[in-house]
């Protein structure tokens, strides 16, 4: 294949799956979906009508009910023992497998959903049209790690605090992450109660329990562990691809005066674990192979990674190009038939370590990683307005209202909001692909 | 009961399980032991030989395996449904139960017990040496919070950075807390790798990658969640006691020259993932109902809690007067036979909230708490030298060397040092009873 050829990644293999002359006999699967047969993204699902989760693949309108797929004959070998992890009610035993059974997997997916494929007959009865289906989060979430690796973002919001030197002098030499809550991570339609909590105002002597007055949106990329390694075992950078199992969008739901007042000394807390929320599909990074891009260049005088974060393969292509998007849509637009309004175009460009320099850092201490662990990279702004991933740096701590085409303004979000973000890869000479969408509605306080 | 009459708890309902006059038949549950018959913790072993994990109950010298006891026909009703629930291979579905079953278990365990019982041939076959038997981790941790309540521990390590003014602002409002890492959270008895993480030395341009020279411990109380709450779903703190299903020792280690470079702006990550330890018996609020003390008097002139934190009962009963120590044994130590040197003698009075008002907060914004979740006191520092919970205090940041009986000194933990945290509970009138070991030996950096 020419696109092979002419990027020639040492782990990205590009292959007949990633052909972009590729079609499918399902209906939706065209080239602007966001999943089209060059994608074939997991996750997990129920049917209308039906009671039991079970593993799929997305493709176009449809969902491809993984369970039913083998009971129809369709797997053998590698892809068939694949097929069955991933067919259970959560993803977990998929994602444990590792590349090869997942590489197995996706190549007779391809083959069977491909237009003219002989197993069309076979296949057929094994689809839902995915509007009537419920979409459940792909994975049991062991634990949930939260980066900082959007220098844009870094910068914008340490600029509140220290115009002159908004980074922190370690932000450059450390994937700076925190711990998240596991337990609040939700998949997307999952609407999201307003938190209290309590808010500290500049001039008062003490902070009240109130319901946030300040809730905003974060715009992440998700990733999904693989493998993962034993406590004590760290994972060498150049080995780190190795335990990512997939990708998703991530809105890390952020309540900014609540966290202004909590965080000192020991990070946010209930600023954050409320809710987040996911994309419902796990986009694997076959997928992705063809959208790698080196990391991008570190400004000059930036100091090079320490040599553990530093893997020759992975500077020249552990990075993606991936636009990322965050849209709004309020009770009124909804109402006048507006469409959700954008609030931000971003780029996974924007991260300053790669996601294998945050496995390995992770793990650098022995600490152990479990399939199915979600990390998030933090919020990916773009440097200019117009790219920021979220309102504090919108409308700068509020100051800046933004104006929606219904008439209305935000500061912060309100209640009936729905944020959306979206993912979308395009790179001339591959097939474009999607995420789904990730989204939430904001319900009154309790 | 004379006790029970004396302090009248609410929700602390004193018994027949509690009478201190009891005795049990089963050798080593005296009452200088950690597990008299008052005591009757629950955790999860497997007994030498055997492979499968179970749920048992230390009595003495021995564990009572639950599974065994229910086929003996020891149990019926309340206390049979929750002998099924603690007799697998973890506590989780135990937990979940909530008190009232939780009880029901107890007093028919203290009935089986007890010298005299009619049950004691049907009992004893299910009887194994604790010794012979290997412990587990008692549940499946979900998410693992740390607080920081320990009021002298902060104003310790605030002193450091502050010395006029060593306790935030929010301190005194806020139970301070952060998630800390789930899946590196091992039973008592598993060894600990030092870690390697980022070092910057103070005249350092840049750090460097290394293994920790700055190994501590950290002398925590752990609490196990019981019912919890649902997403959105506040626990008010006038219930919270309901969802606590047990405690523990914990030891929180950290290494202090990861964190002092790592932690800004989001806290501690890798200076804290790298291992937790807890004992490994869940020791019940039941057991403990005799040692509840009013929470202790703020200082004049701090802020009274926020209403959303205020309950009568806990302010009257919801503190422990719990006595916590925390030993070391060296290699050189160990080789010359001497026995463990006392570190710290500290106590849960020391606790600026209770854990009450940990799960009240905690929830306070709708964050869902599941069985098996475990949340850390956070180190808990008696106020004057001798009773610090940590060596960063002892020391003072590595400047005053601890004595050792073999001659040696330390400034932080080297490798072979074994670090143990035992807990003891006693009140005139009541049994005292005991934790059991929270311990584990540093093992060098890979």
């Amino acid at each position: 294949m020419a696109l092979s050829d002419t990027l020639a990644p040492r782990r990205a293999a590009l292959d007949a799956t990633h052909d972009p002359a590729l079609r499918s006999w399902v209906p939706g699967a065209d080239a602007h979906a966001d999943f089209p047969i060059q994608n074939l993204p997991f996750g997990t699902f129920t049917p209308a009508g039906e009671e039991a989760a079970r593993g799929g693949v997305a493709i176009g309108d449809s969902i491809l009910d993984l369970a039913a797929a083998r009971r129809a004959g369709l797997f053998s070998g590698a892809a068939e023992r694949a097929a069955e992890a991933a067919s259970g009610g959560n993803l977990n035993p998929f994602l444990a497998l590792g590349a090869a059974p997942r590489r197995a997997l996706r190549a007779r997916l391809s083959e069977i959903l491909a237009a003219g494929s002989a197993d069309r007959h076979k296949a057929e009865p094994c689809l839902h049209p995915a509007a009537d289906c419920s979409l459940h989060l792909p994975a049991r979430i062991g634990d949930y790690t939260d980066f900082y690796v959007g220098i844009h973002h870094a910068t914008h919001v340490g600029r509140v605090f220290r115009p002159d030197n908004p980074l922190l002098p370690n932000y450059k030499y450390v994937p700076i992450g925190y711990h998240g809550r596991a337990s609040s991570v939700r998949v997307s339609g999952t609407d999201l109660r307003r938190p209290w909590g309590q808010l500290k105002a500049a001039g008062a002597d003490a902070p009240r329990f109130a319901p946030c007055e300040r809730l905003d949106y974060e715009l992440e990329l998700g990733i999904w562990i693989g493998p993962g390694n034993a406590l004590g075992e760290p994972v060498p950078v150049a080995e780190a691809a190795e335990h990512v199992a997939g990708y998703c969008l991530l809105n890390d739901w952020s309540a900014r005066d609540i966290q202004a007042w909590e965080y000192q000394p020991l990070g946010p807390f209930l600023a954050k674990n409320f809710g987040s929320t996911v994309s419902a599909w796990v986009v694997t990074p076959e997928a992705l192979a063809p959208f790698r891009i080196p990391q991008p260049a570190r400004p000059e005088g930036d100091p090079a990674p320490l040599p553990y974060l530093l893997d020759a393969a992975d500077q020249r292509e552990g990075a993606f190009d991936l636009q990322l998007e965050a849209l709004i849509l309020t009770p009124a637009m909804r109402q006048q038939g507006l469409a959700p309004h954008r609030l931000a175009l971003s780029s996974t460009r924007h991260m300053y370590w790669t996601v294998a320099q945050m496995v390995a850092h992770h793990t650098s201490n022995g600490c152990d990683l479990n399939p199915g662990d979600l990390l998030g990279s933090g919020t990916l702004s773009a440097p200019e307005a117009g790219g920021f991933g979220s309102l504090l740096e919108t409308t700068r701590g509020g100051q800046d209202p933004v104006a929606l085409p219904s008439g209305e303004t935000r500061r912060f979000l309100e209640d009936g909001d729905e944020v959306i973000l979206r993912a979308r890869a395009t790179r001339p000479g591959a097939a474009p692909i999607g995420f789904g969408e990730c989204r939430a509605r904001i319900l009154p306080a309790a």
